[in-house]
């Protein structure tokens, strides 16, 4: 399966609440994804910094979206798990994931998120903010979308 | 220190991000908070469901606010660990933290984010839609924020 | 299918780790297990404490048997998150873990280790060493063990 | 703080368990430690593969001796999560820890863990098990070890 970046890009534009972050899906490759959130006024927490809630939507749709270039679209995500490690605080808040194994039904993904002060900023020299990593399955097919009990 | 629910109530008010979600804090008492946001477009991923980034962002914000009733307000989430187990469909999600242990400087929490038909749901028939847990640290008075290396 | 108690104890006997490491199963129902460990030197670490390796054993076993109550025998552990709370101190651990949600396929267990200072102590009166949840999956049949790549 | 493997080897030495699984600490530099188990029939589950708590004391282990090279030797694991990906066959497991981030007070590690079929296997042949992360803070010093609540 040829990961094909437009169509992803059309899958993010598909979910609300990442056009309400404001996310850019900037690349979908075999097992490696990249997101991006411009940080505005609307991420913040009160002391200014990107919320939690961002990096760790940044660590479960990228991870996502990582897994669904190997497992395909029809998949859903089993759990993540992260350490925050600085405040989010710059321009832009990068993710990137990648998949460092997976079989036909499962695949785990590890994730970065950095922040940089500009978006030109795209040879590592970010800070890191966050480290995750998280698992998805592939949906069985004798299983409706949202039986599990 | 004594749980002040209208006081963290103005905490929450302060974080633009929540304000963004809708996110109510209806309880506080110490070592206990519940936090709530009706389910609207905005929060949903394509298939309709809740986006796992709101369920990510109520699991961190109900278990920081849980340490904040044990170590007070000055305190970082160090971080969460998320399993999904139900897709978030309903009119609202809630998300139950409950400190199981701490010191003086940290705190561990266990989280269920619960879905919900309507408001007057408060007896435990809610849908688990993921389990979680995390920890927080006071910051250290001697770091000014935001600088860990 | 009726979890067996005597049949589940067979299936730890066959494990040499559990052996190696003194552990029982107390407790094998439907969506809840009990190990134990009575604690020995050979368990300890450098500062005469359990080992968090001893730990998150506990926890790795106890949410894979828990997982087997609901799924059968033929699983793999997909993983845990532990955070701990107190150093385990005590003459043994006690591991109880439940699932808090299943479907054909998978399970998503939690998992309270605690430290007893004597065998009689079964009413809670344990103190809470650290607290886990973790993903056991069914194997899926047209993958030979082990055959992720 | 200079890393010392020999005094380090100690300090793994006098850790009751370590030595009942033959682990060797093989490498420890600034921000980066590898230990090492042979495997034996007594690390096995009843499968025949390393039990996941074998693997799960590894990141356990690696993580906090990757802390002590930056944080010292007083130091505490706050958790770990765990993916395990492939099962842990082979002549021996290797964990290869690296600290991301830290503070004077707070380390959070990355740790990966392979199984390989000789001794020689450095250069990143071996087969990927689990990958893992984790968090360890410096013990309070107002606090004595074991004191919290």
């Amino acid at each position: 399966m040829e990961p094909d970046l437009p169509s992803a890009q059309r899958v993010l534009a598909e979910q609300p609440y990442s056009v309400l972050l404001g996310t850019r899906l900037v690349a979908f490759e075999e097992t490696s994804t990249i997101l991006e959130i411009d940080l505005r006024e609307r991420h913040r927490q009160q002391h200014g910094f990107a919320h939690g809630g961002v990096i760790s939507y940044l660590v479960d749709n990228a991870i996502t979206f990582a897994a669904g270039t190997v497992l395909g679209p029809d998949l859903v995500t089993a759990g993540i798990s992260v350490e925050y490690v600085r405040p989010g605080v710059g321009a832009l808040l990068r993710a990137e994931a990648r998949v460092v194994s997976h079989s036909s039904h499962s695949a785990v993904m590890r994730c970065d998120v950095t922040a940089h002060d500009n978006h030109e900023d795209h040879d590592g020299a970010g800070r890191l903010c966050a480290v995750g990593h998280g698992r998805a399955l592939t949906r069985p097919s004798q299983q409706p979308l949202g039986s599990v009990r």
